[in-house]
Formats: structure tokens, sequence, C-alpha cells
């Protein structure tokens, strides 16, 4: 079994629910960012906020570096929307989300197949011998799902 | 590499992600199920139906064998909610959904790992000696997507 294959296919899933987020998020003004996705649900700029921290994080886990976007945490991963005030401004969020997937892009790109199956900075080396599918490309796949579950409610912002 | 450990992470998402949609059909009611999950969006209905359709369109697509559910497809498939009436009862929907993830488990249980890596049935010989990536794992990937998306707007049913 070539690992290539396998790694496309994972990567693959994961650039087509970065480019539907984009997708939407382009047809989007700043202002509607600040609408609900649905009546008392999250609102487009709490998901934007959201996305960036949470591929943010995946930058240490994957051993890839310090994160960037730290400081997006309180307001937009660790509390529900409108807990913490949002002192980032819309064209911010976007750049920083822009950003924050091109430079794991760049780091994907260096990859090689086999490093994708060796295990990330959250489990144990002990851990790891027993559950060697909790490697690093797994955390991709639980990543693209997160993404998708997300978008399915941001499409929600589009009449 | 050993490609064992591929199918467990697509197996493991899959299970996942058809236990968020489990657990959320098990707190609704099938009044509940009459509701659309945001201002005219779809109704709960309308995902089960379209969630057993698509997944039961997955047993020719892997070669399983013929489907049980094609005639969900008019209502919950081909068309958007409330174009043609549902026909099908609620305990219906629900038992349908049920089954034909039992029976797509059935066949996944007698897969060897080899064999999620050949072809699916929409994809020709000559095209999938150059796209070896369409095979019937990457088929599991994006359905799991396909789930996890509609799941993110299922849940804004619970209140």
């Amino acid at each position: 079994m070539n690992p290539t294959i396998f790694v496309k296919m994972v990567l693959d899933a994961w650039h087509l629910k970065i480019k539907e987020a984009n997708d939407i998020f382009n047809r989007v003004s700043d202002e509607q960012l600040l609408q609900e996705v649905a009546p008392n649900r999250n609102r487009g700029i709490y998901l934007l906020g959201h996305y960036t921290a949470t591929h943010d994080a995946m930058l240490p886990l994957l051993g890839f570096g310090e994160r960037i976007y730290a400081h997006l945490d309180d307001a937009f991963h660790d509390n529900p929307d409108r807990v913490k005030p949002i002192t980032v401004s819309a064209p911010d969020l976007r750049a920083g989300w822009k950003n924050i997937n091109a430079v794991l892009e760049d780091h994907f790109n260096k990859m090689s197949p086999e490093m994708w199956f060796t295990k990330h900075k959250a489990i144990s080396e002990e851990d790891f011998k027993n559950q060697p599918h909790r490697n690093k490309l797994n955390v991709i796949i639980t990543r693209t799902n997160h993404l998708a579950y997300h978008n399915g409610q941001l499409i929600f912002l589009l009449k």
C-alpha cells in the first residue's frame, strides 16, 4: 500500500472543506459576519475566529512550532459566543484565517508520507504503541470534520 | 505502512459522526422532527430521510448490492425539502436509518484492508489507473464529511 495515496485522500478532503468555508466567507460582508447563523446561535464572526484558533492549535499539536493566534482562544475557542468581548476586527480575523491555513500548508508540503503516520504531541510514546492510528494524519481527519460541521451552520449566513 | 491503520482512522471518524447524528435523533420527538433547523431551512425529518437515501446509495457505489431505500430519493435527495410530499412516517424513517447503517456495517466487516483501496463503481478502470485515491475508502471520507456538515445543522433542533 502506497501511503502517498492515503495522505492525498485526507488532504484533498481538508482542502475541499477549507475552500467551502472560504467560498462562504467571500460571499458575506463584515457586517453580515455579525449576524447569527440561526436565532440565538453563533455569529459568523465567532465561527471565523473559532476556525482560526482551532487551526492555529494544530501548529504545536503537529510539531510545527509555536502558536500564532493563541490570543483568539479566550473569545473564540474557550468560551461560547458573546461571553467575552471580541477585540479583533473582521478584516484582521479574515487575514488571520487565510494566513494560518497558508502556514499549515507550508508545513504539510515539507512532510513525507511516512511523517504523517508519526505520533502527534497529545499522545504519549507508550499509548501510541498500542494506538498507532492516533497519528498526525488523523488530526487532519478530525479537523476536517470539525470544519464540515460548522460549515453546515455558516452557510446559513447566506440568504 | 499497514493499511489496517488507515482503514481504522477513516471508519472511526465515520462511526463517530453516525453516533453524533443518532445522539441528536434520540433526543428529538417525531413532532420536533417536523421543525425546521433554522427559519426557512430543512426540517429535521428531511435530514433524516436525506441521510438514509445518501447512505443507501453507497450500497451499489461500493459494490455491496442493490439499493433498499431508493424510494426516498424523490422526497429527500433529488429535491429540496417541501417540494415533494413526505409519505413515509417518522418511525419508519428512523428504522430505515438505523437499518441502512447496520447493513453497511455488515459489509464493512467483510472487507479486507486491501479491498478498501479498490475502485468504487462511479469511476472507470481507466480513470482509476491515474486516480487511485478515488477508491472505496475515499467514499467513506466524503460521506463522513457530508454527515458532519448536516449534523452541524441538525443540532439546532435541540433547544
